[in-house]
């Protein structure tokens, strides 16, 4: 069994930056699971950003709703897998399914996946229940999913972080 | 003097739950002070789920805005009291005295009752600081009043803790 | 060389207050480096409140952009400074500029000058980027560019703190 290490924080935080230091820990190749749909010019430039940073180790898959067969179909090819992020996951599968009951099976089942692994999974995930409550009801209803695979995910890792400022702070592990 | 806990966190990480544990370590009954109103069908679900998952050693007191009356009332039956949450009762009270202080001096007699309690006490809260200042002033009165009141019952309780993704991290105690 | 200490959480979370009780720990005359711009009631009321709050030992200057400067010229001749907050900075020399990367280079001169320093300096700022993403594109730079600019500060102070409910958490140092 390999392990799962679930990292979260909010935007701009440095998760992907500790992330992408902890699978090079690992060797080379690694695979980055890529969420993001580059639907906009904002996305396009920051996953641009995000690639060029990333070095020769790195083979990128894009799945923005399957990702528990991109991480099965990639697990035996690479030292590690990195999923970047959570959020935009759980974004994209609420939008096809307009609802967050199916979407929460989905997180549920992956969480399921987790011990079965035998390459270890890094999780980028976000943190964004920590401001005022939205006037959208929409915005709360993904807040509320948000926070409840946040809960799910972690439950299931082996190791967890929540980052500030840049800088980790290990909750389980 | 019984022991006093305070637990805040983000929407949906963990707090009712790690309250409710804590809680029925201290044996049955039990006592769940509701602050929510059941004012519309989101919140109404909400209070209903709730109830569901919380098991026979629990019994309900719904009390939006006298907090004080309703601790004093219980504490005898009861083996601890739970309030869930602090962030609705301060939402209640804003909106019947219409400013912040009449209702940051409530928030210092609570504290105040911490020390005299016979049984122990639980308080859930919530983090609503932590994201972009909001463009209504009403919001970020809501948000300064809710941070300020949370430095006041977290200086006055024996225990703190702060969930993220469903993990508690002690700040005191 | 001095001390840096770094000082983040939501609002209200009781920053000023424990970079004020670090700063009175070095002696007086203390400087204040106010970056808000009395701009509105609300922040003219929040100014005032704060100056009242902190005693004689404290010498205040206001400086909306040019902290560098501030910092410079003020370290001689007193025992510490105290900058709150690097967030309305921010928010200064992002309507100043129009860009957020102008601003970050200002954040990179600022880290570069901590080792130089003959005075404990304390930064308080902001997380900003732990609620829901903002509808706003503004919004959402700013918010990118103060969870940056935190990344920066941090890694390049000797001591970090995050506070929450008032209550503090040392990350680094």
């Amino acid at each position: 069994m390999a392990a799962t290490i679930f990292i979260t924080g909010g935007a701009r935080s440095g998760k992907s930056r500790l992330a992408e230091e902890l699978a090079l820990g690992y060797g080379a190749p690694l695979g980055y699971i890529a969420t993001g749909r580059a639907g906009d010019a904002e996305m396009t430039e920051r996953i641009a950003r995000h690639r060029a940073r990333r070095g020769p180790a790195w083979r990128t898959i894009e799945e923005p709703t399957d990702l528990a067969t991109a991480i099965r179909g990639n697990e035996g090819s690479c030292k590690a897998l990195l999923v970047d992020c959570v959020t935009l996951w759980l974004t994209n599968l609420l939008l096809q399914q307009g609802d967050a009951a199916p979407v929460l099976r989905e997180v549920e089942a992956l969480a399921h996946l987790f011990p079965t692994l035998g390459t270890p999974l890094i999780l980028v995930s976000n943190e964004v229940g920590m401001g005022i409550v939205p006037d959208n009801g929409l915005a709360r209803a993904f807040r509320d999913l948000a926070g409840e695979a946040n809960e799910l995910l972690a439950a299931a890792a082996d190791e967890v972080y929540v980052m500030f400022s840049g800088l980790p702070l290990k909750l389980k592990g």
